[in-house]
């Protein structure tokens, strides 16, 4: 499980005065990429030295509080399925501040090839994320 | 039903060449706002006159093909609940150009007031909403 | 010169209730593709069928009055020179609605191949750029 | 002179593998933010306290190389002018792991109420912008 400190930037608010929706999104991604950092293959690596693409095929969240200008928001990362040419990653942003859980979610990935085509995961990186223990 | 085609941005696309799979929610509060102007309440007056917000409480997606630098995406979009203080939308993205479905997904959505507390949709909204025949 | 109408989208506005000053370029950039379009070189067959990139390297603007959610903005494009391995293109962003400027820019773009090195625009292209007669 | 680290993101990037040249804007927006909290009016503050606004009026920059995914971008942001109704930043992206500066820029920024009206910085703002000993 990965933890990411994200300070939200001025353009990520809406005239509602608040965070827009479609930005947690990038956030999950900042905490995927970091867990990957974390356990020892960075995703940059993983598209230039392995050749390897996880383009999101389904996502799914909630919405519970909403995030404002300056908030410092807690990413919480975990690859919770991986195995033949899919991996799942759960996410939990939250306001440490106001100890609120803003927004919980789900990503679901390919991997693939720079041709688009399903690849399996190589040996080398399916044993960097099974010691990643929360995987079930 | 509402149908909105969109041309891809630069920017929209990633690294990997392809669209980035956030720009789509921003393409599906397009279809959204389009569908509303269609049934004759603009969500920029029902922010400004009736002082209404709807806010996106969840969403989910399938992401089935890639969208590419200029792509024309058709957008549909149907409003399939609303009641209380809840409505849903449901979307298709395709590419007419290559007959292919892109991304599907819905978004749900509170009604609340500039207090950001839950209101219920007033009657004249509720009856132009009621005229768009795909709500179930 | 190009003309394109282009509305405001939800999360192009921020919690100062008006559009974000970097949404200016983004539309610049669709004023851009759509002049290149209309002289007869798509900015995507550039890319792939030339392997030629216009990465920008300056930029310079100024904003005039506030663009808001769902204005239709109407930008004009003009290429205003080009040569050797530079081209520059100007931008008037309008609201015709309210008859005002939104804002004016410039951008200054290299020419490069897929390596990133200088590259001079191939005569077909210098050809359909000269006809656009706003060139200086 | 505030300076900040900042990791590209994945979305950041477009098809030609770099930086998208709109979102070194977001991060000299950033590195303002920064300078602002440093010197002790954080412009969240500026905003909910004062009811001031600091709209951009006009910017300018130069890219000079290419920022690409999960660099380390330091951004150094001074405050360069102040005075009645009006300041200017100016900004500084290098990437130290290649000791290259990436883009160079500024700001100028209106001081206005919520009415969009101008207005003098009051005293206590500027005497904490003073302190700040860049500006000329």
């Amino acid at each position: 499980m990965n933890r990411t400190r994200i300070r939200v930037r001025y353009p990520e608010t809406d005239r509602m005065g608040i965070v827009h929706h479609t930005h947690y999104w990038v956030w999950f991604e900042v905490g995927r990429t970091e867990l990957m950092r974390e356990i020892g293959c960075p995703y940059d690596r993983v598209e230039e030295r392995h050749g390897l693409y996880f383009p999101v095929i389904a996502l799914g969240g909630r919405y519970r509080a909403s995030a404002r200008y300056d908030d410092v928001v807690s990413v919480a990362t975990q690859l919770t399925a991986f195995g033949g040419p899919r991996m799942r990653f759960e996410y939990e942003a939250r306001c440490d501040e106001r100890d609120e859980v803003l927004a919980t979610g789900f990503t679901e990935h390919a991997v693939t090839g720079r041709d688009h085509r399903p690849r399996r995961l190589p040996r080398e990186l399916v044993e960097l994320l099974r010691g990643e223990g929360d995987v079930k």
